[in-house]
């Protein structure tokens, strides 16, 4: 496997992105994934019991999965609380841009980041729709993954390729994030574009997978949001021998793998107000479960994330957020160790002494700005 | 019932407080609380599954509640994660202490705040001790209050005053709190001195309904720490006739509440870097665990406290954290209210129209303040 730190469409792919006014600031708020021909699709959301409008009207047309076109990403607003205007509003964009481009509504994925609780900007939008499909080309994916960001600070992307006999298959993976970031999922976007030749359930499983080990491990604020998606689509003109369950699936899921956890990875890095990058593994767990839980005590603490800002080795705190999360760990079991903090990369391992499993979270510190961007961001 | 916003010690109680130099800035940092005569006790810990020394060897004192006659305190230090070591040190302090006082080691609770995973500086609170039992007296409340503070920035008092026929029953509640604030129950010690006559069945009953509805309805950072308590000490001194569960019960219990509620929320007050007082009402709810449990994430949620902070009324942020409760709300059902934001204290009543139960949890903003005060704190 070879990877690209940067995003490479592959076959069949095209993307554009464009400023159509949602955002006041001018920037990139508008954007298209296209694939030339039907691909598979498979997404993981939220789990928050408010979703935005994007999470409705997706789940409806996975459940035919007849072949996926296209993705229609805006950011600047999360069309969420938005009521039954948010899902009409959100049905009228597919709608003209099934129109546009000649296919069937429900081969179109949508998907919203931004300010909760107000409507589109619907006029803008529409208008918006043929300037942003004039300009689909393979370099698009440039535009794209700037137009898809909030208050991100840079653009998260990764490309993985690997063989399948003499076909050569390519992954693309871009992200959002920033805030309001934790499982399950995040504030966070992701888009998985693969010209794979692979099976539904194959990659559907495969998704599963790799989400459970890198965008449900990662936490900047322990804030769910209403919005979180990721999306994989794959397109199959890569024209490799069909991967499914039982061929070829190791391959495909290493590559998927690397993706995920690679964009989840650069969403901490570039958290709100983050100094720190903090990878927490807990050890000795009898379960991934408590394993993963007792690390999410500790990565969601302010009190730890402040005295990781400080740098200040405090580590009772780590403790206590332990000892909160209502796993019996004995005082005298508990192991703790915690690389230098004058470092941007920091390591802590806690031992439980209760079994064999673990869980490796990510976060980041809580530092002053945090605060000063969330205390504005409206 | 009378209220006083000031310690004022029950007829039977004398306190002191002095600096022994566990503190490196020299202020008060070692305190007792004394009763002339045996009294009844009750206790509130942690749920934390780490638990500072002093909270196993007061258990273990209250399992034998045989009367009780001293609470010594000391700020600065945790003896928490100090293993057997720490419980031979507290044991160690009780000896000596019930050797000055002439009474009996298990009739004499402990209570520490302060660092986590120290031992304490055994050789300074032991020479200390002559000194702190010498200078007992009415007024040593006023050093009391002071001594067992650590970030905090005010003392917290109250006194209540009521009859029971001709007898008139004083309680005297302090507290200490400001950070690792959150149920149940919170890096918090509260000590409430009655000379009330009450059964300990009574005593215990009504203190458990009282932290219910308020040291485990407040919460700063959402951290749990190793050290809270809560206890009550009744003296009988008061000669009132008899409080059990069945005569004159109320009018305690009310009385009790009061007490509990204004330092739960004077710990709220003096919650780390907080600039508002924030009241969150979920009415509307199924049952009280699920009302408080909604309040809890949007008091928890870091997103929401910033945007209190800023004064920025950015309420979607309310709706994720309401999402986020994996309680099965309705967007449509939804109805979010909020007082003005350029005020100190801030009212946010949520309606989830699920049922008629509700609750109410109180919290801070979250400043770059607290972050400061975190990052240093060492």
């Amino acid at each position: 496997m070879k990877l690209y730190h940067q995003a490479i469409l592959p076959k069949g792919f095209k993307a554009n992105g464009i400023a159509c006014g949602i955002k006041k600031s001018g920037r990139l708020d508008l954007a298209i994934l296209y694939s030339d021909t039907p691909a598979s699709a498979s997404c993981r959301f939220t789990t928050n019991k408010i979703q935005a409008a994007h999470i409705i009207m997706d789940k409806r047309h996975l459940k035919y999965n007849r072949g996926f076109r296209a993705i229609l990403v805006n950011s600047g607003n999360a069309n969420c609380f938005t009521g039954k205007v948010g899902l009409k509003d959100a049905q009228e964009l597919i709608q003209s841009l099934g129109g546009i481009l000649g296919i069937n509504k429900k081969s179109i994925l949508v998907a919203s980041t931004g300010i909760i609780g107000r409507r589109l900007p619907m006029f803008k939008i529409k208008k918006a729709l043929p300037t942003l499909i004039n300009g689909l080309s393979k370099q698009g994916i440039e535009k794209v993954k700037r137009a898809i960001l909030t208050t991100d600070t840079f653009a998260k992307e990764i490309t993985a390729r690997f063989n399948i006999g003499s076909g050569v298959v390519t992954l693309c993976g871009i992200a959002k994030g920033a805030g309001m970031i934790a499982p399950n999922l995040a504030t966070m976007l992701a888009f998985i574009l693969t010209d794979a030749n692979i099976t539904p359930r194959a990659l559907d499983k495969a998704l599963g997978i790799c989400v459970a080990k890198s965008f449900n491990c990662i936490t900047v604020d322990g804030c769910m949001s209403t919005n979180d998606t990721a999306a994989v689509l794959a397109n199959g003109e890569a024209r490799n021998n069909l991967i499914d369950i039982n061929n070829n699936f190791n391959l495909f899921l290493k590559a998927l793998n690397t993706v995920c956890l690679k964009l989840a990875k650069l969403i901490v890095s570039d958290a709100e107000g983050a100094t720190k990058f903090i990878c927490i593994k807990v050890k000795g767990a009898k379960n991934f479960s408590e394993a993963k839980k007792t690390a999410l005590c500790i990565a969601n603490s302010n009190l730890f994330k402040t005295a990781m800002y400080g740098e200040n080795p405090n580590f009772g705190r780590i403790i206590a957020a332990v000892g909160a999360g209502n796993i019996d760990v004995k005082e005298k079991d508990l192991r703790i160790k915690v690389s230098p903090l004058n470092k941007k990369n920091i390591d802590v391992n806690v031992y439980l002494n209760r079994g064999d499993m673990q869980a490796t979270i990510y976060t980041s510190d809580l530092s002053p700005r945090y605060i000063k961007i969330n205390a504005e961001y409206n």
